[in-house]
């Protein structure tokens, strides 16, 4: 059996990949009464009264939605809501086995933005907090931006800002390699799309010196004719030296290439006019933007791929579990910078000094460690910022992380 | 620890009383490549190319979504979509132990029909059914309605069927008891709400003689003053004598009595006014319309009320768990007059002739039996009618539904 097989396999023979589990035994009449009428008026009657003790007679504080409209999954592209819900099955099993969430596929039958919108509004009240799924570019931007205005839980597109977290933590260790410091560095990074904006962002916020984004029709700069709202924004922040031409022009002197694009879009030639000791992230699945072998012959020092069979994997698995079971853990109203950056800085920490090379420099997505001290960072930084409802203590967090996760 | 707190406790002490299980291990990267990227993408394909795959897939088939507004929430009223959510817990909860079913609650934050109708549309391609819960009516209605005309999948408001469902079991067998035959009988049902109008439309559809509906301003009749439009359309099929007056005065010579409505409303006297051998259904919760006792003094040989500490409990987890779990089992794509009729058989078959009594008319909520036989009953009912996707071998699903249930 190949793999194609063995996939359509174990979502066939499981029917898919969740369920729903009772937390209650309901054997009896007594249970009966207590889990539901009468004894279940009781809980009710409490949140009525403060609508806060949701969090403490439900479980709404471990629920998150898994949101998409299926209009960019993986690298299929716009193939549906019903089409998208393995990938949302999937992810949601990530969320238990990594975060211990309790994660549900929302799949929605519409494209419409202010619809989307309004229906994750509407559905709300169940959830602790909603991850946004493989949705288009730059239809995601909007539909994130609306519903972090309107809601007072975490929304987090983990297209863009997973991948985000993950990358710049690869970046802060791939920097103590070549030691480079963040400020006086340049990135190039192809691919405009919902991660390469996000990644572009945080990179800014967290300090870089500066960062080129080009899609198909080469390097963004401000002015450029032709370009969506998502890029002309981005285009004021970035592209310090106002440059224009194509991602071979970008590319020369720059430090980093981080690729969220097309497979084989760079070549060794492309990798050899960068700087001395250059980083190069090729994150395109399957294929990347240059395989590991030829960045290495064009003189790349530290690399990264989106993928399990090369060296420095940078994997979104990293990222998502911890910073939900973070922010879920002090009820935070929002994943701001800080707790992305310091998700980060928590996922670079695991490897240490003595560990790190040139072939690791991110945990593997195995790493028990990382899930915890991702959530306590992201719980401090949250506490730290004052977005948490609930200021709790960290060490009785780690106790408790350690236990569940 | 009396009652109330111990509902309480047990609501604290787990966060709620239902989560997401895995149904597949993710524990090295062979698995994560199958439930996850890569080999995720397969199953999407495969239902990109043919919608109906989704079944096979992932886990639609058996997931229902238990949706409310609040408005309505057992005997507490309109406390809101958060305050809900205790009750839908405990409804999954119920799906899941009697009838294997994946519910969950989706709460909505909105009380306008139009918003809601257009959310549970949206939000439909994760579900392979939807059980609507505790929303007020008339809107009930209309929203019921127009999401069964909207959806190929089965929407059942449980407070208006489920409920109706188990009254017209449990009248079944208390009709061989008093030897009376449905076509000659007359019924009044005090309470016009929800569950009221449900029961008159079943009881009609059923081959009822005739029933008078009752509201906090006495019978209901044609072209009676200020009455709103579910009430309007149900005087036409109901009342055929066009009789007008009080709860009091309907009762006189009635052969059966159905409160759906508020504590002690009937007295003895009324039941008195009755026909002989009187059937009783006082279903208030927890203070029934009459005490059984008293109903007895008054003349009446059948009683039944909504409470588990008297004989005869009228109880939806009778119903709910095997209609879904046999619209499930064949794709129905509604869940139809004739599937509500058999179930209610399914479940009076389940009390043998031996059995009957006055004190016992109806199958224990506990009883294993009865989600298996209203499922196969429902199942055969959906193919009969044509309302089923699937045409199934009925021994092969209860061989199914005696090992999953």
């Amino acid at each position: 059996m190949d793999s194609r097989e063995e996939a359509l396999k174990l979502h066939k023979d499981n029917h898919g990949k969740i369920s729903i589990l009772s937390k209650v035994e309901v054997k009896d009449s007594k249970d009966l009464s207590l889990a539901y009428t009468p004894g279940v008026a009781e809980p009710c009657k409490e949140i009525h009264k403060n609508p806060d003790m949701i969090y403490d007679y439900t479980n709404k504080g471990n629920f998150v939605a898994v949101v998409t409209d299926g209009s960019a999954v993986l690298g299929l592209g716009d193939i549906g809501a019903m089409a998208g819900m393995p990938v949302m099955e999937g992810k949601a099993v990530l969320f238990k086995e990594f975060g211990g969430i309790d994660a549900f596929p929302i799949c929605i039958g519409t494209k419409d933005v202010d619809k989307i919108v309004e229906t994750v509004i509407n559905i709300s009240p169940t959830f602790g907090g909603i991850n946004l799924e493989d949705i288009s570019a730059p239809r995601c931007f909007e539909i994130e931006e609306r519903l972090k205005k309107a809601l007072k839980i975490p929304v987090f597109h983990d297209d863009q800002h997973g991948t985000a977290v993950v990358v710049f933590a690869g970046l802060i260790n791939a920097l103590k390699i070549v030691n480079k410091n963040l400020k006086s560095i340049k990135a190039v990074i192809n691919g405009a799309g919902a991660a390469g904006i996000a990644i572009a962002k945080l990179l800014i916020n967290a300090g870089i010196g500066d960062v080129i984004l080009c899609d198909r029709k080469g390097i963004i700069y401000e002015g450029r004719q032709g370009t969506d709202s998502s890029k002309i924004s981005i285009a004021k922040v970035t592209n310090k030296g106002k440059l224009k031409g194509t991602l071979r022009d970008a590319l020369i002197g720059a430090d980093v290439f981080i690729g969220v694009s097309a497979p084989n879009v760079v070549t060794k030639d492309m990798v050899k006019a960068m700087n001395d000791d250059a980083i190069v992230f090729a994150l395109a699945n399957p294929v990347p933007e240059i395989y590991p072998d030829e960045a290495k012959e064009g003189g790349a020092r530290v690399i990264g791929t989106g993928r399990s069979d090369f060296p420095n994997q940078i994997n979104n698995v990293l990222a998502f579990p911890g910073i939900f079971r973070g922010a879920l853990e002090v009820r935070a109203t929002e994943i701001n910078e800080e707790m992305k950056i310091q998700a980060a800085y928590a996922i670079a920490s695991l490897v240490s000094d003595e560990e790190l090379r040139e072939d690791y420099i991110i945990p593997k997505a195995f790493d028990k460690r990382v899930a915890k001290t991702v959530a306590a960072n992201v719980a401090k930084a949250a506490m730290d910022t004052k977005v948490a409802n609930l200021n709790i203590d960290l060490v009785e967090l780690e106790k408790k992380l350690n236990k569940i996760l």
